[in-house]
């Protein structure tokens, strides 16, 4: 079975490569990007502008391959790919929560982003708390790493080999 | 450009039509279901059980057209899809945040749960509130009806058509 998406716009960030990106979008508060959606479907925004924050699903562009153990960013041990957010995985779709500062037309004004420049953009979801936090939560190996997201940037590792 | 993309497993739940299954987990807090890992992918899973709630990225397999404006289950008027999480979407992706009970095998258990029975699984990304969760956030048309989403029930408007 395959199941083919395509873009419905792409994401414009200062990311130019893997190297030196903020690790999840809660390492990169400051930093600003556009969407541009097609204009196909730019009617599909109406009444996104309510909405502060979004998750943009999209595509890892410049993974080509995947593996089933990883060391990321935050740790230094390896782990199943499903328990992290590393971009070489089986499907390469990633997912972020960021904040949305405007619409104009079809133009996404964002910041808080953790995104490689020109990027496929595949969907958009409002960010909706009652849907998508819960309390009391685990959070695994991640728990004793999590001070580390504001202060790490990527490196290479998982560049396209 | 057509990005492809294959099953890593598929969701078995005890939604079998689209009428009456809950809208959103939130709904579905005591609706459980099953995961099954292609047996390729099951080394991925590799310390996800340290995860108590995941996200699960899924193909909306009996969506097979989209509409730009839909009006949701919570509403009465229309709205931008992108400002929905309707299934009627350019792309047919699916994001739901649900318990994690127990990992057996290549068998996920999990609860409070959304989604169709037999559904293609894209992805799994582990729930950390510091990447996937915002204080203070603005939620748009949903603001005046999150009380309906513990008792509304789907119906079938977003039946394949």
């Amino acid at each position: 079975m395959v199941i083919k998406y395509q873009p419905i716009g792409y994401i414009y960030t200062t990311c130019k490569t893997l190297n030196d990106m903020p690790i999840q979008p809660a390492g990169g508060k400051t930093l600003k990007g556009e969407i541009e959606i097609l204009q196909e479907y730019a009617e599909g925004l109406s009444d996104l502008d309510g909405f502060s924050h979004i998750f943009l699903l999209y595509h890892f562009h410049r993974s080509h391959n995947f593996k089933l153990r990883v060391i990321p960013f935050l740790d230094d041990n390896f782990h199943g790919v499903f328990a992290t957010r590393a971009p070489k995985r089986p499907n390469h779709i990633g997912l972020s929560l960021v904040a949305l500062d405007k619409i104009v037309g079809n133009k996404l004004y964002i910041s808080g982003i953790d995104i490689l420049n020109e990027t496929p953009l595949l969907d958009i979801k409002p960010f909706i708390p009652d849907f998508d936090y819960r309390k009391n939560v685990r959070t695994g190996w991640y728990n004793s790493n999590l001070s580390k997201v504001k202060k790490y940037r990527s490196d290479s590792r998982f560049e396209a080999q």
